[in-house]
């Protein structure tokens, strides 16, 4: 099988489970030198951007099953990033290079991002309205559209896992979780919103064995990829605050909202957990804990 | 300013009037030579589907204005080819680029296969649901999101025409008109529908026409191409017999009706008569006599 985006914060666990159940693991990556690693993973450089990347591939490795995790990722950009468009073109030609190398089963990742946010229902895969409010949702929901029409004509099964808010190890350091964790082991003090904004958050190792759990399943179409329990990120800090035993450093509320900060971004999971059959292992509290011990040993 | 499909059905009739209102013409087809034509034409010989295409262009004619007008127009073959996703990202990589190169103003045509179609009610930009069937449309449907998306963050104006049902000089002889039209001035029957299906159909030179007056309009956004009057098919076959003096030729009914053939697929056209301005000039009977005439033309 290959997986793209494998040394990105999802595909690193994703292979790791994947060698771990004895599957054959093609790897692309712009990060790493082809050949094999010591775990296990069989590497390919390459950058899907270049039109010449998904043939070559294919050709190469010749997979039955394809996980496509490789995206425009920089913090902060990548809401209205131009990159967002280059990645709808550079999905949709590794999809067709792959379904014209053989390929059987592909899981594509979106995002909830796809859906209109700012309601109170949690979302939906069926009932909710998909009205993204950014350029990287409208490319994601965009190439969803276009790549379930193409497998389904292609003879090809596609499914479309939407994920939500990760935490874990190796996340972009800029971002909200790891921020935070950094600051207070620094001994900073961090300045944040009121944060009653509330958000269905899952550690990155569940992540990653639910989009196992899919590749291995023959669901189709979109799923949520979530936990489908919102958190507010008031009650994250505290947790932050408490395991790190430096909640005197955050300052509360010093921030400002932002105005158009939805109030709930929550997923329903009956797809992921009834039809898929996965459920999350990692707790909030031990999933805090592991990733601010990750970051200590980091600063180390 | 440049146009893609320049020599394509819709393109032929659309560069002949841009060049009679005075434009400087850059048009780009694999059909042409480079150079400047007998009647003003600058062609550039170029493959939209080659990625490296794009950018030479752009970086030749620095067009301000672009109509893309290029797409997979295989009769038959189209509706569900994965030539259309080649197109998709064929299409995103000439915007980017259009953009990337100092574009202002681009008009893209989508189709009426973007909207439900089954329903009694006139196809509207903003009333009828978008929900393609087939691979094309969902390809036209989900390009148009982007692309509509992209231009809002690059700060591009994008108009998007939905052609409906077109007629004309030039059209693949395989289409039903030009068929039905051959077959009877080749004095051979034609065996037809019950033809009770009602559809928008426009002379291409008013469908040229209507992209014209788009292009020349700050209109933004999706708006339908197409006449607003509703023909069954089995009156314009009525009309075609009679201007060929063959009626007796077509065996009208003598062929099933296809289960899945819509009823009525017609266009509101408030979008294009109001906020455009644009009023379409040929009639239908006058439209099929040129159309016939140009037909027996092309027989001698």
């Amino acid at each position: 099988m290959l997986i793209t985006g494998a040394s990105g914060f999802v595909g690193r666990p994703l292979a790791e489970m994947l060698l771990a159940g004895g599957s054959e693991v093609h790897a692309l990556s712009t990060h790493h030198p082809d050949g094999l690693d010591e775990s296990g993973v069989h590497w390919h450089h390459g950058d899907l951007l270049d039109p010449a990347t998904p043939a070559r591939v294919m050709a190469d490795t010749q997979p039955e099953r394809l996980v496509h995790l490789a995206w425009y990722t920089a913090h902060g950009r990548y809401w209205s990033s131009p990159a967002n468009v280059e990645w709808v073109e550079a999905s949709l030609r590794l999809l067709r290079a792959f379904a014209g190398a053989g390929g059987r089963r592909a899981v594509l990742t979106g995002s909830c991002a796809e859906y209109a946010w700012g309601g109170e229902e949690d979302l939906d895969e069926l009932d909710s309205p998909l009205v993204p409010r950014t350029l990287y949702g409208v490319c994601k929901d965009g190439l969803r559209r276009v790549a379930g029409s193409f497998a389904e004509e292609s003879g090809l099964e596609l499914a479309w896992g939407r994920l939500f808010f990760l935490y874990g190890p190796h996340e972009r350091p800029e971002r909200l979780v790891p921020a935070v964790i950094r600051a207070l082991l620094a001994g900073e003090r961090v300045a944040t919103s009121a944060g009653t904004q509330v958000r269905d958050f899952m550690h990155v190792d569940d992540v990653a064995g639910a989009l196992l759990a899919v590749l291995q399943s023959d669901v189709v179409g979109a799923l949520n990829i979530a936990s489908g329990t919102g958190r507010s990120v008031a009650e994250m800090l505290d947790l932050i605050g408490a395991l790190t035993g430096a909640s005197e450093l955050i300052d509360r509320g010093a921030r400002p909202m932002s105005a158009d900060e939805p109030p709930r971004i929550v997923a329903t999971v009956k797809r992921l957990t009834q039809e898929v059959g996965f459920q999350p292992s990692v707790s909030l509290a031990d999933g805090f804990a592991a990733t601010i011990d990750w970051w200590a040993r980091e600063r180390a």
